[in-house]
């Protein structure tokens, strides 16, 4: 077999399933996976709108994703053909200066470039570069479907969110945006313990998913958010606030609801700058962090889903097959219509 | 004697030495000061410009000193009359939950109170509550002269920008306005070994103080800067940024400057709100801070100027006698015109 | 009334109800606690047994429990009368050295003094010193029985085997010795979400009882215990030991289980020095670490408390009137026999 | 040339210079390199002493050195011919589990191999495993003779001295033994601007050189030591104890000497196991560490050394030819007699 289907991407709203040639080792590094199971990121609406510039047309989309290896790079040490893996959505070398500190989303030679800058998953096939330092072996504990999640959802929303978030035992957390991100923090946070989770959204579906995964508050968004948020916390504000959404409105909740000492956790993709009240926070001792996932934690969740300390319920609410994925694409472009959050894309 | 000199403030832009009754003990937790050295603050001015509403008519002004102890309240454990004692900026009750943890600033019961909500140390005498967690004792091995910069400047500068700034060794500092804050700022960051210590200000006499108190490189503020900063880190920009002046400009150039990873400690106090690039930020893996300082690390830093661990050349531009306090005043509030940094006031 | 009833200590293996002089605030800082209930430590054994030089003839014993606040000194602001509070094992001036640093256990006028060098809470009422940093408001959300648990064994529990232990999401956590203390660990290594708490103990019953607080898994201690621990971390070793015995036996056993970059975290009071094999954990990047509690996270444990994220149940086995003093002393010392851990006293 | 002069090991106490083949890139990560400049480390002693038993007859010794890239292997990306390197004792993969824990010296296919388990750097040419994870681009402000002192002294006495035993600014600092790694400890220890650094040691001579190098205070090891060093620290024990000799008496020492609340980093090479007194430490508040340097701070302190802010004085105190390696070993070998502490050799 010397061809594959592969979703390509065309230009603005514009992407299909073509026949491929079957991506090759390019590298030592290098291993082929033939894919099981994929999922629709939102960052790929994004492309298909134009807004990410560094995709270009005939780019084959998706960076999340399960699958079987078929052919590793002469350098792979820690993977063989027919591992069953899980492909995380950042690659990383593991031997540049931000592989070395931590922070693979910048990898010099990966970070986000899966159905980025090259070739993804929402194919047959997929090359995946810096193979050892790029997939995770599947565990037996959890479902496929699970863990699928931790491609991408789960290590955003702990590390963008949790982790930069220093969500503490006993501590409050609100999570301003209750879509697949904020739901990876709802899901995550309580790996901490907090004694409250808020979740804040404008779709009353979303906050009851996550109340299914472990909110212990949800405030549906409205003109008393912030009274209703600060009511919760006797007055003196959230300990982490998580900003989820990726839009000034949402930035501004954050800066509104964020006790003295507290943080706030940027995860939203933002297209334009934000006011910060610095009037008033300069004197509040608040630390705020903006994160691309580096998905170094990623090993670590994937062994929490094995021992069962993970609930994903309720996260995917669409199966297609690969050959349905227009269907797919648009039942997630209007996610609010059909009650959508991810979308299972099974070959 | 039963009265004594103090500055009083009267209202915007008027103030003036008074004859006022001598302080008494009026908790177990207070302790008589008799001060011998005091300082005036950049917040003094703030104060007579009207900027600082809860500083009221009748105020004896002033927040950083040293003096002898003359008498304590019947709690006191860690002062006894005749020690002579380093005044905090900040006074803490210790057992609040914000003194708990570590954030003295926000002390419920204390915080910075003195010249602000309760009489101040521009007097003969002042009273200091919840003296045992509010005085220092003085060392031997430092002068008056640098003691007096533990009240408030060194350990600003320490909390405000370095520590939460986290310099680590090896790493670049940039310092945006090195008035005596920001020179607090450089002195400090030392404290970690950065390999570069870069100082900016548009005052060339305040540069060379920088220098003279370890920067290993000044920037002149003008067009060029952003450029200049980013060839001194081969383009990537620095680690930590600290912000020294309370101005959405200087904000500005703080993320102009911070490379991937980076921090920005704001230090300056801030009269109106600034813009936030999330556009450019969110995937730069950011850490953004704020805070009024703790003192919290006052002891720490007084050990290190009794082991003659700290330069603060430089720093004390001016003397005057208390007397004279009107004219110190206005000497720091034309700093540039009298190259004047920080007025040293001896009783 | 100016007399209550108070168990006292005569030396070694003596000790009986007397009547007392009702104790009075002799300090600012105290408060007077009517106790409502209190539990004997596994330390008041040691103290019958004579371990415990510091405790002298004539002491009333006990340092857990709850009570109603009945008046306090001039300089109390966190309590009034009439407040139900938790007291803690610990009592901290907030002001010192040890207290500034989170060292309250180490409290230079305070630490382990209650039952100890003065007089303790096993008597109708209590003279508690430094008030304010040494009481907790009861909370709604609990029930007293488990409210006097945050007294001593939950936050010894967290801080001298959870935190010191660096117990992290994902890891494996082993308790050698679940006794009250090590059950203590049980619950709260839970707060950072661990894969597994595997508890070992030669009593089957408190193994029982470990289960019931959520320990992953239970290994009966015997000539396997070292081959089925590593089986259960594939060959690897555990990250996280918990030492809560205070035998170099059990000593022995944490350093054969650790794993390489993992920590020991010891929480038994030891009588005698034990062996370190250092010619193996050398260049094993180890971390041992030991600690006398602070209680410095008991306000966060009773949040936790309050908001129902701790389980506690299973640890108070026994329930017993004041009066009854002697019988609940001598079912304690015969734990085994009574499968008992924690004796309850209610006043 | 097909050969090169390498020193091989042949047993217990036998070494020599023999004709070996030069050295092939064998994996794609491999690169050769052509050495300028080696050092002998006090494990190269324990070698020949036999004390390392995955030594075995053949081996070509050495793990410190810089030299000329020869060829790199197809997925090397971050050095090519021609660049001068470091060589780091530790090669490092970078995308095992303990590469990603930050413990490249367990890697799961690295870590200490060089002149261990693979052929080492005493030679002409080297092959380098993982080159991308295990060499440092040479810089042009420090000389080779500091910069070689970056493949093993440098970051041992950071990682395992300074890092693991938490120095910070104000704090004391003592080093129990200065030979090249306690020296190590002693130039690094500053970076963190403890307010002390005591050197202890039986040689008058490296005391001196510890001294050069940034030690406060001297103790010659001797009957009153613990009490000269509880007299520079009013009795109060020192922060933090870094143990740079191995031996059970040392550790002892290090146990009397530490603070409540300190940090005893053990960095020596132990042959036995060691008291470790509980019965005193268990209620004192310690950290105890050990590791194996894991090299992976080398990278910021060449940065450090190319800022100028190391000292690394009198640390090469004797220079040899390659050809002459038999009397450098031998002088080393005799080290108290020859005032020696690192031996250079050049190529």
């Amino acid at each position: 077999m010397s061809t594959m289907k592969a979703l390509v991407y065309y230009g603005v709203g514009n992407c299909a399933i073509e026949d491929r040639p079957m991506p090759q080792i390019l590298h030592p590094t290098d291993a082929i996976v033939k894919m099981v199971k994929s999922t629709i990121c939102g960052t790929d609406l994004h492309i298909l709108k134009g807004d990410v510039a560094t995709v270009t047309a005939g780019r084959i989309l998706g960076h999340e994703g399960i699958g079987i290896v078929q052919s590793v790079g002469s350098s792979i040490k820690n993977f063989k053909p027919n591992d069953k893996v899980i492909v995380s959505a950042i690659t990383s070398c593991g031997t540049c200066k931000f592989c070395r500190k931590g922070m693979s989303g910048h990898c010099v030679d990966g970070g986000w470039t899966l159905g980025n800058t090259t070739d993804g998953v929402q194919a047959e096939y997929a090359r995946i570069p810096h193979a050892d330092g790029s997939l995770h072996h599947c565990v037996k504990g959890a479902t496929e479907e699970q863990q699928v999640l931790a491609s991408d959802v789960l290590p955003t929303g702990f590390e963008c969110g949790v982790l930069n978030g220093r969500v503490q035992p006993g501590s409050t957390v609100a999570i301003v945006g209750v879509g697949p991100v904020g739901l990876g923090s709802v899901i995550t946070a309580q790996l901490y313990s907090p004694a409250r989770v808020i979740a804040i959204d404008m779709d009353k579906n979303r906050l009851e998913t996550a109340k299914l995964l472990g909110a212990t508050h949800t405030v549906l968004s409205g003109p008393n958010t912030v009274k209703e948020i600060l009511a919760l916390t006797d007055g003196e504000g959230v300990d982490t606030v998580i900003e989820a959404v990726g839009l000034p409105k949402a930035f501004e909740l954050c800066q509104e609801i964020v006790g003295a000492g507290g943080t706030i956790a940027n995860m939203g993709v933002h297209g334009c700058k934000a006011d910060l009240h610095l009037e008033r926070l300069w004197s509040h001792n608040i630390t705020l962090t903006t994160r691309l996932v580096d998905a170094t934690t990623s090993q670590m969740l994937i062994k929490l889903l094995d021992a069962g300390k993970l609930k994903t319920d309720g996260i995917l609410t669409h199966k297609f097959k690969f050959e349905d994925m227009a269907k797919a694409y648009e039942t997630f472009g209007q996610a609010a219509k059909h009650n959508a959050l991810k979308m299972l894309i099974e070959f």
